[in-house]
């Protein structure tokens, strides 16, 4: 699709906006019931509904649950099947790392290792981020000749490692050998070319045991997902558009940072965020704005919590229309059902409205009403290229 | 799909017609309103819609708004994005130029050289047709070394050049620098294999700036889009069918040529169309029919003659209904909503009628009754399986 985006594309003058609301489709409480989003009281959602066309995406194919990463670079027209972020640098794009080229990035496990130096936790007894962090930041000690390296804390036993040095690639096996009762494995090649990264992952966690002697439960680590910044084309590069990113979490930022968003504003609630999408207008040809709290109050289960949450947005959803988008979508990156305080493969409810999308007869925006809207069911990485046909930023293929 | 139809085809004395309603989709003048096709009476096809399935074709992917070659090769069954149809073969199969193996065609336009041969209208002023066409058919003085050269006038400014010898091959550059101010390209190679095709256009350019020396504003000339007959595999090879064509337009006539079909009859009308597919019936499988004006309508932007364009068409379906034909398409290459006055990326309301197919409970043919259709939303490359199908001319895949 970028191949035909990038020779299509035309730009004037519209403005997009696309507003994910994390994990925004659901599930009833009851069979046959109301799904979080159907039992919200959206009175603007609903209008737009009326105005626009709706549609079922799916995230990556049917079936298949998305994490994070996957589930906005599909939103984002990037195939999640093709485009993929190691998990390496997904973890230190999700504290706000901001790879370089020269960097490769390994998510990092503090583990508690028997006298023998066999794993006798893989977690270090789940210890607190209290505990861990001074930990992580301990390793900073560490020196590798010819290359930086970074730790950073993240949550409870987890860290994020960066090596930075010309030449370093991220093919290096993981050393957590998803086992108790045996040594961590040695961090061995597995593509050529990746001899540096292996001796650097070497040297630094041999140094690392050094710094962790004295350590009860965190006296070891492994580490998995060697990984460098993914290489993703830019929003401008693929569709000609300035794009923008008003989000709170480092992950969604870190995201839009890897597809050439510039992240503006510094808001930390959704009015905040709306403020800044109001003063950055001008500024840009799209604006991705995330609203994070209807997948975590889906995560916690939290049935009616996640339904406020969605008439907290409906709320707001004046102050976009205000401002009078050539085209605005609603949509989420995935599933978040309260019921199964998870991520799902549902179908994420989609709602599309501009000059001149073609109406499909729905009333209301819901799971329902989106199955049987104008747009179908559809793979989330169509989303962007109707987005610019809707916004007359794409010429014709073919005479 | 060709590897499967072509495993899978069986032959019998069933008959499909597709009849093809250029730019049949449309958009309500008003949000909310109805569309062209919603708005037009048409009993005989509501009536179809009942006995049938309906579905939206999406001509190439979600979002793409196609020409016409790649519209009608998506709904022939070949992949748009696959089978690409270059600028000057297109251009070449619209004046009804039937290209041979050994072809190479390029567009050319007409230009306004200044006394330093830089370009100063890259259009020659868009000078009218009566006065261009003279100068098109002067350049067929043009003597080129081992090749035969072809020119064809086009409208305005614009006309064909197809260069015909042994080994002659599409790979070179445009001359057209997309600019005024300065002068025009060399046809340089940009393939290995295309020297010949080079040298024979620079030898034209060169002849044809002698000739044209004269010329006020017409006296220089670009080509671009050099290409040759597209390969297409044909309609008997993939299917098993023989096919008959029966439209008024060189395109069309052209498009279905190139996929192997039989150009039948005389026809100028719809109802001649109708006549030549009567007589016609008992000689072929297959019959595609082409019906231009609900296109030509849609781009003048004209909403209520487009409606009458599409109840002529009605009218004319008990002429086909009375041969009885096994399976029975109607549906559009894309959408030329009135509105927009030009070709667009919606999906195309589609309608199949057969002995087998599973009615959906739809009532008339429309955009909206399409979405609640059996054929659900379908890339356009997919109906000629869906037909062969319906006609009982596919076998089973796997045991």
């Amino acid at each position: 699709m970028h191949d035909l985006t990038r020779s299509l594309h035309i730009k004037n003058h519209s403005k997009i906006v696309m507003l994910v609301a994390d994990g925004l489709g659901g599930l009833p409480e009851e069979p046959g019931g109301l799904t979080e989003l159907e039992t919200a009281k959206t009175p603007n959602l609903d209008a737009l509904a009326k105005l626009g066309v709706l549609g079922s995406s799916i995230p990556v194919k049917p079936g298949i649950t998305p994490g994070s990463g996957p589930g906005h670079l599909a939103l984002f027209g990037y195939d999640p099947l093709q485009y993929v972020i190691g998990r390496g640098a997904l973890e230190a794009t999700g504290i706000g790392f901001e790879l370089g080229p020269n960097d490769v990035a390994a998510r990092g496990n503090f583990c508690s290792l028997d006298a023998s130096g066999l794993i006798s936790d893989r977690r270090a007894g789940r210890i607190s981020s209290e505990e861990s962090a001074p930990l992580a930041i301990k390793l900073r000690q560490v020196k590798i000749p010819g290359a930086e390296v970074f730790v950073e804390p993240v949550k409870e036993h987890r860290f994020v490692v960066v090596f930075r040095g010309p030449g370093l690639r991220g093919g290096v096996h993981d050393t957590d050998p998803q086992a108790v009762g045996v040594a961590p494995l040695d961090p061995r090649v597995s593509a050529p070319g990746s001899e540096a990264t292996s001796a650097a992952a070497r040297e630094f966690i041999a140094q690392a045991r050094v710094l962790l002697a004295g350590e009860k439960r965190a006296n070891g680590l492994t580490l998995r997902g060697f990984s460098p910044r993914p290489a993703l084309p830019t929003f401008d590069e693929v569709y000609g558009l300035r794009a923008a990113a008003i989000a709170v979490y480092p992950m969604y930022k870190g995201l839009a940072r890897l597809v050439g968003m510039q992240l503006v504003g510094k808001a930390q609630t959704l009015d905040e965020q709306m403020s800044v999408l109001e003063s950055e207008w001008k500024n840009y040809d799209f604006f991705f704005i995330h609203f994070k709290y209807t997948d975590s109050t889906g995560e916690d289960g939290a049935f009616s919590a996640k339904v406020k949450r969605i008439e907290e947005l409906d709320a707001v959803m004046p102050r976009i229309n205000k401002l009078a988008p050539t085209v605005l979508i609603v949509t989420g990156d995935h599933s978040t059902p309260a019921r199964l305080k998870t991520h799902s493969w549902h179908p994420v409810p989609t709602l599309l409205t501009s000059g001149v999308c073609r109406t499909d007869g729905c009333e209301a925006f819901g799971e329902r009403d989106c199955l049987r809207g104008g747009l179908g069911q559809f793979e989330a990485k169509y989303l962007m290229p109707m987005a610019l046909a809707n916004a007359d930023r794409l010429g014709k293929y073919g005479a």
